[in-house]
């Protein structure tokens, strides 16, 4: 017809390639759908664990996504660096994924959540990053990760402190204002008996989505096979599925991960 | 952290000023879609008005979209020319924009599929186009419509062959290659006893969704007024709904529309 | 050959269609090659002059520019509104443009400065803007001749203080701070019994090129026809030039000049 | 002033960080440019030259520029990988390099042409490419080194077949047509009694611009060390020189070059 000229308007946006492409996607305004849903501070393990489900539904339709990483209301998703997916199109591929998630992520809600009803539709916003070297891509995660541990270190005091001490959260933020990792470790153990260490992985590390090559039965023979929380349940419960994947929460940052999975940065095809 | 770098490989993407902003949001293989959950064809009520009570969700959080037009698997949403939400980055638009249709798309399904359930989350794709004039702009509604009217109109034709006169799907595909308008027209009315122009304008026109500026009570004193289908149910039930938006299934192709309703392109703020 | 994959890592750059494309030129380190030159202070006519025999072959070449203005070191190209030179790839446009201005200035300066010999290749940077709105161009345009008007009524000042007061360039600039243009003018007039508005157009204007539609030997019957400088030597002298392009130094702020010039902005073909 | 606004209208443009930016100019309408100044065919000494005279200014300019690499009516320039230069703006870089090219070719122009004067002032494209491996700039050099070869090793036979054989060029093609290197090869040999490699390297291999990190006293102690010309004169003519570069007619598409020269890719600061 004669209004298809419009259809020039649109741009291209082919993701430069040899590149790692990451799309991060992030809760809108979750500080405020944590409150409407009562979320337990300063984790709470119903959310995290919906939201790696989410990123399991991601991970199963998007064949050429070779890990997640997610902590809080945010998940970070890695395509392999040739991936020729939707022709590499920017656009296509963070919708698409962000659309994926969010969708997901309201129809497991109940699985999580049981009896409480989701109150109103979230959002989450998308953006593609493109990273040259593996070593760029290691450091993005680090970046994610580091970011988990100083929130969750921080948090963790600061509700300890308003919690079972009953300071304000105003007192609270002053207490802590210029203290070191070292004085907030120091802080929970001498004031709180607690031990940072022994909270659970999953607040301290984040969640680490990957592909599992080998058979279900076998166990990955790494250092931190121990964490492995398989989600074989959607392997039988869901017959679309074709991959499985595994959920890690172990550290990222240092190289010794990567020595150990090296398969992960050089998946071919 | 020594990681902070990695944040400085995201790309700026702020939309030209003074451009129309249209996102556009497309069902992700909804032929699959359509079969699994047994969409009536060639309209699928219960489809359409999802796809527009997700919209109206849209509309209600994006303050800043002018109109929506809406038929099939997809919905273009239209931001006033000055918008400055999050300050016009392409990304953030149309990622927020898709993640919430998504979400509220399955949060509202059993609204209007009743009993039968969601058998997977559905994903949408999402592009961003600017269009520099007004012209360019109703043109680009134009384009939406006039492929509505005529897949609609093949559509109808080709499911009356197949449900009504047993043809095979390739017999009708056939049997309707290289017909004009005219020819299909004539061939309802004289095979099937059918006025196409009495099929229901929700079909034949598609959904056009505005915000409506004067009180619920009052009509809007123009030709389409009687197409009028208020969204009113919604800002009974939804309290933190501000803005009544309407349902309108009329004709936008034509000058017309636009000389009656100049407020819709004019608006300020 | 197995290495032309490179070529793939090329990006599209098109510009939106519908908007007026400008690239604007800007001499790269002016102050330190006005002083290697020994321009003439604040205004150099060899130097203005040339800048606008550079622009002139531009024009020449580039068909569908509609309009050049230019002031100091640097000059704006406007294209017509749906140009499809080199299939509105920006990089094309932009880098050929300041490539033939560039070379231009260097072959064409004996022409202004006659024995003064070239010290060194001068460089030029570009850059290409859109602007989807006749009033965004001409705001565009306003822009830049409010901004030779600033500089060279300061400018002005300056060299006054400095070369007739013999004050140092520290004194004239602490003398010139805070002052108004009302106050500037004032100075020049009691100070050194200068009307401002007496100082030669192309001082105060910079420097409009626009093609001629009309013969050479008719006149532009309106306003600023008696600032007609005709560039007509270059027809003779170049069997290669087909459009004539004449120079004028007229307010173009004022929508005056749009009203008598219509056919600029309406140019079709 | 109220016009300031349209500034908002330009675009960032920032080249991914991490990636080796490549700027590649090539001769607009050369053919053309080659016919009027009676280039020798195939190749013309003293375009050659000037155009690695121009290469020679810009890298003596761009001091973040490691390399150059020109054949034809083109040159590609690499920067160091971690360049700051314009904070990496891609418009700024090609504009301000391809300018300062073409500006001095025309400066240059005599030194290399004599009396022979400059028809007209030549323009240059120009365009960046992204880089993200070492593997894909080489990758890339190959393209073009490539490209030298074929091209010249089909324009010595179609001239030789023109000039010597005194063929029409439209039955010179029709001999060449579907012919492989070595059917070029051997039919200079035992037609012309000519062994290809034995013609310039400079027309076979194109030319190198590196800059030279050791004294200009001293050799390369390496395998293309016989090849070397040096750009000495220009270290004493122009007292702002102060990196030296030097001319290579080698091979650099096998990896003996790189292995050899390891500091190429390598440059830090
Ligand atoms: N109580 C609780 N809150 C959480 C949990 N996970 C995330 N949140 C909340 C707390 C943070 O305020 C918020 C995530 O921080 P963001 O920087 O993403 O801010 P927010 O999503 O509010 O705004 P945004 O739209 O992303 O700019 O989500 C959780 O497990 N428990
Ligand atoms: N039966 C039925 N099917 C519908 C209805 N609305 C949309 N569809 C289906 C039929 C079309 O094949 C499909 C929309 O066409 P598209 O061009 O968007 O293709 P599709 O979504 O399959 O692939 P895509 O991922 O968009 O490339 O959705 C409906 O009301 N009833
Ligand atoms: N004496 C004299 N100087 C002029 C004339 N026209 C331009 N210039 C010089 C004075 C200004 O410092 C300079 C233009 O200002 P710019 O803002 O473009 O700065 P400049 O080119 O030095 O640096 P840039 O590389 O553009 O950032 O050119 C002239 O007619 N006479
Ligand atoms: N006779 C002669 N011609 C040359 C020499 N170097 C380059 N040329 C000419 C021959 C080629 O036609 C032309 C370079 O080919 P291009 O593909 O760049 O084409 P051209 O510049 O004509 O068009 P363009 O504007 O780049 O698309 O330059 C030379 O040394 N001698
Ligand atoms: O999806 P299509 O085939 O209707 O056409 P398109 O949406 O313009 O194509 P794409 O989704 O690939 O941009
Ligand atoms: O959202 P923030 O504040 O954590 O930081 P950001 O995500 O980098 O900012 P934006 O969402 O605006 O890109
Ligand atoms: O100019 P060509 O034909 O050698 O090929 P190209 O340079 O890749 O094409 P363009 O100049 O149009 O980018
Ligand atoms: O060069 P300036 O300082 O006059 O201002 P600008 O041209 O807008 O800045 P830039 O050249 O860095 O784009
Ligand atoms: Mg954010
Ligand atoms: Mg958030
Ligand atoms: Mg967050
Ligand atoms: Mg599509
Ligand atoms: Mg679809
Ligand atoms: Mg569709
Ligand atoms: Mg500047
Ligand atoms: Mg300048
Ligand atoms: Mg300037
Ligand atoms: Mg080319
Ligand atoms: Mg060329
Ligand atoms: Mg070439």
């Amino acid at each position: 017809s004669k209004f298809e000229y419009v259809k020039q308007f649109e741009a291209e946006d082919r993701c430069l390639p040899n590149c790692w492409i990451v799309v991060r996607i992030d809760g809108k305004s979750f500080h405020r759908f944590a409150d409407t849903h009562h979320f337990v501070k300063p984790n709470d393990d119903r959310s995290l664990n919906l939201m790696t489900k989410a990123a399991q539904s991601v991970i199963e339709d998007f064949k050429d996504i070779v890990l997640a990483y997610g902590q809080s209301d945010e998940y970070s998703f890695v395509f392999r660096k040739h991936t020729n997916m939707h022709n590499r199109r920017g656009s296509k591929l963070m919708t698409n994924l962000v659309s994926l998630f969010s969708s997901s992520f309201v129809y497991h809600w109940p699985r999580y959540f049981h009896t409480q009803p989701l109150q109103y539709p979230p959002a989450f916003d998308a953006r593609i990053v493109l990273y040259p070297s593996d070593q760029n891509l290691k450091d993005y995660l680090s970046w994610r990760q580091a970011d988990c541990h100083i929130n969750n270190l921080y948090n963790t005091c600061f509700w300890k402190l308003v919690q079972e001490k009953g300071m304000s959260p105003a007192l609270s933020q002053e207490r802590l204002k210029g203290t070191l990792s070292s004085d907030k470790n120091e802080m929970l153990y001498t004031e709180f008996d607690l031990n940072y260490n022994n909270l659970p992985e999953m607040h301290r590390k984040g969640s680490l989505l990957l592909r599992r090559k080998q058979k279900a039965s076998e166990d990955m023979n790494n250092s931190m096979s121990s964490q492995l929380s398989f989600g074989s349940q959607d392997f039988q419960e869901n017959c679309r599925v074709r991959t499985q994947t595994i959920v890690l929460h172990c550290d990222i940052i240092s190289e010794k991960f990567w020595t150990e999975n090296p398969e992960i940065l050089n998946s071919k095809k």
